[in-house]
């Protein structure tokens, strides 16, 4: 079968990886002739986001997905008029894609995601409570497009751009649910993952599996879960990001129709990766198991601060050299401060071992320049 | 690093496919356009048996190695003496590729090895006795070039070329022992598998982890390893084919010089994989943890008898759904009587679990032409 993906990165990369475990071709569409995937794929170099370039990717295809939602929605929806499938399809990708349809999506199925305020400019009257998170309806990204307004102080702060501004969840905890479902519709997602963020990238940092979550706080997700499919009404692979407030009711942050960062531990820790769990969505195969194997984690390979250039990990033999930990790279040749270079995953029989492992391999691994 | 590999099959594509956790370029030297890595490496056609084929792939490579045995070996040496890395040497590769130089090798380190004549052509004293396994000193693959001789009234099936006739172990079991080793002098191996073979196709059928024998076998077995790394003096990961005969004694088979049918089960059996494993000692890092997770099994996708042409694997579907098997192919798109086609990986609690898994599965899948 061909398989198009728009997107060439990292996320393409651990799916062509997995399903080499079978017999089908991967096609990348990506501008970068030397992304993560440009060697491994039949790659086509261009730009996911024009329309006419998508449509040309797309048109001979089987099925055309996504590893990356910033993608030309209108491309995709001719693609389908045109008979070819697209997974997930263009309708829920283009509500994903804008935070403001997004936050409005959530609304209207009842989703409990934090209250919000849409505005289009800076001129607006600002109605909501501080402090307040502000995210830009299109453009964020890895933490980008998103900055708190503490006070009538930071006001000056404000982006002019339409944009989403949401109350301050009190977290305790930030959760995530990988959940899938194919054409037959078959519906299955992973253990609920725990994140620890790094809060000066904003970059998620250590993901953990399984979270020490109460079943009423298991009910909850579940509902949001069954809510959130029965809405997106498409197959697909999706990451619910969720806060858990001290109060323990659970806000849906964020959705992502793809391939998640908070899913990467799936790939030693559970029975299937999400990784497996997407190809079989793709290919409209029964649904892969899903359970955890003991205790897992992940941390990002992320670029130091101050370094740019030819890519240089230090300290990664002495990761090798431990029983648990799995190095993945993302055949990236250049770093920069803050970008996603690889990822460790590690198994454990406890909380506690698993911990202490991710802060010991922190505190090996350097990712520098050469 | 740039890794170049002689042979492009599914040991190959297996390879490459954990490589893809790391940053290094494959690149494959096969005949066939068409074959298991063509489309995943930087891929050149090319003979492998031809000296000035393997001369030029080789020459600018970090490191060169093979999927398969039966490689031009002077091409080889040469390489060495211009200061390419070839892993395993050249002297091993010559050794092990001769059944005749790989017997007089057994004998010279005193590794214990089914009694044996040498046969240069069939007008030769046979003093064996009966019955005896003819091998063919060249070619011999898969279960080719062997034949089994049981008495005088088969003497005239008796090949007319340069042989290793060799006395019938009379086996309780046949085991086998993949271990690696890198240039920094680690050795390590993975726990003991046994294999049950198919009688009529003579290919490895089911391969499970871990084997049941005793202190006393494991101790045999650890004394040949032992004695086998020593003379093999290489680095490399080797597939050491064992007959344990039922009056308690270890027999080596045969040994190949890399990646093994008998350690596919690794991939989800272990805590890494013999692909793992041989990457580790391509690139000489720290060797990987090869423990095993409970039992494992493996059962080869073999092309049915009268069935040739495009692939058709019937029954798939059914294996998909079962939650401890993992379905591995090749990206082969033509099928032949007995030709490799996949395999698949099944976990479970017990023995007893995993050979009723296995014998299941196989009743399921059927690998026809369309």
């Amino acid at each position: 079968m061909k398989i198009g993906i728009l997107g060439g990165g990292q996320l393409g990369r651990m799916l062509i990886q997995e399903a080499l475990k079978y017999d089908d071709q991967f096609h990348m569409l990506d501008p970068n002739e030397d992304c993560s995937c440009a060697h491994i794929s039949v790659f086509t170099k261009g730009d996911f986001n024009k329309k006419q370039d998508v449509l040309d990717f797309g048109k001979d295809k089987d099925v055309v997905s996504i590893e990356i939602e910033h993608v030309n929605v209108e491309a995709l929806e001719e693609l389908e008029k045109q008979g070819v499938k697209v997974i997930p399809n263009s309708n829920i990708i283009k509500i994903i894609q804008q935070k403001i349809l997004q936050k409005q999506f959530y609304d209207e199925y009842q989703i409990p995601s934090p209250e919000f305020q849409i505005i289009l400019s800076k001129e607006e009257e600002i109605v909501i409570g501080f402090p307040f998170v502000q995210k830009l309806n299109t453009g964020g990204y890895d933490g980008k497009g998103v900055q708190i307004i503490k006070d009538e102080n930071d006001f000056n702060n404000l982006w002019d751009e339409p944009s989403v501004l949401e109350n301050l969840v009190d977290i305790d905890k930030e959760l995530s649910l990988i959940i899938a479902k194919n054409e037959r519709g078959e519906i299955k997602s992973f253990p609920v993952t725990e994140m620890v963020a790094d809060p000066k990238l904003n970059l998620l940092d250590f993901n953990i599996c399984p979270t020490q979550i109460s079943d009423d706080v298991q009910n909850q997700i579940d509902v949001i879960a069954e809510k959130f499919m029965k809405a997106a009404d498409s197959e697909g692979l999706f990451a619910i990001e969720l806060f858990l407030d001290k109060n323990g009711k659970v806000w849906v942050n964020e959705t992502a129709p793809r391939l998640h960062n908070s899913g990467h531990q799936s790939q030693e820790g559970n029975a299937n990766s999400q990784f497996e769990q997407f190809y079989r969505v793709l290919k409209n195969l029964p649904l892969a198991d899903t359970s955890a194997f003991g205790f897992s984690g992940m941390l990002n390979l992320v670029g130091e601060e101050n370094f740019s250039g030819k890519v240089k990990y230090e300290g990664l033999e002495n990761v090798l050299k431990l029983p648990n930990a799995y190095v993945h790279l993302y055949g990236k040749t250049e770093t920069k401060p803050g970008r996603k270079m690889g990822h460790i995953n590690v198994l454990a029989d406890s909380r506690e071992e698993l911990l202490e492992q991710l802060i010991n391999i922190k505190s090996l691994v350097k990712v520098v320049a050469e």
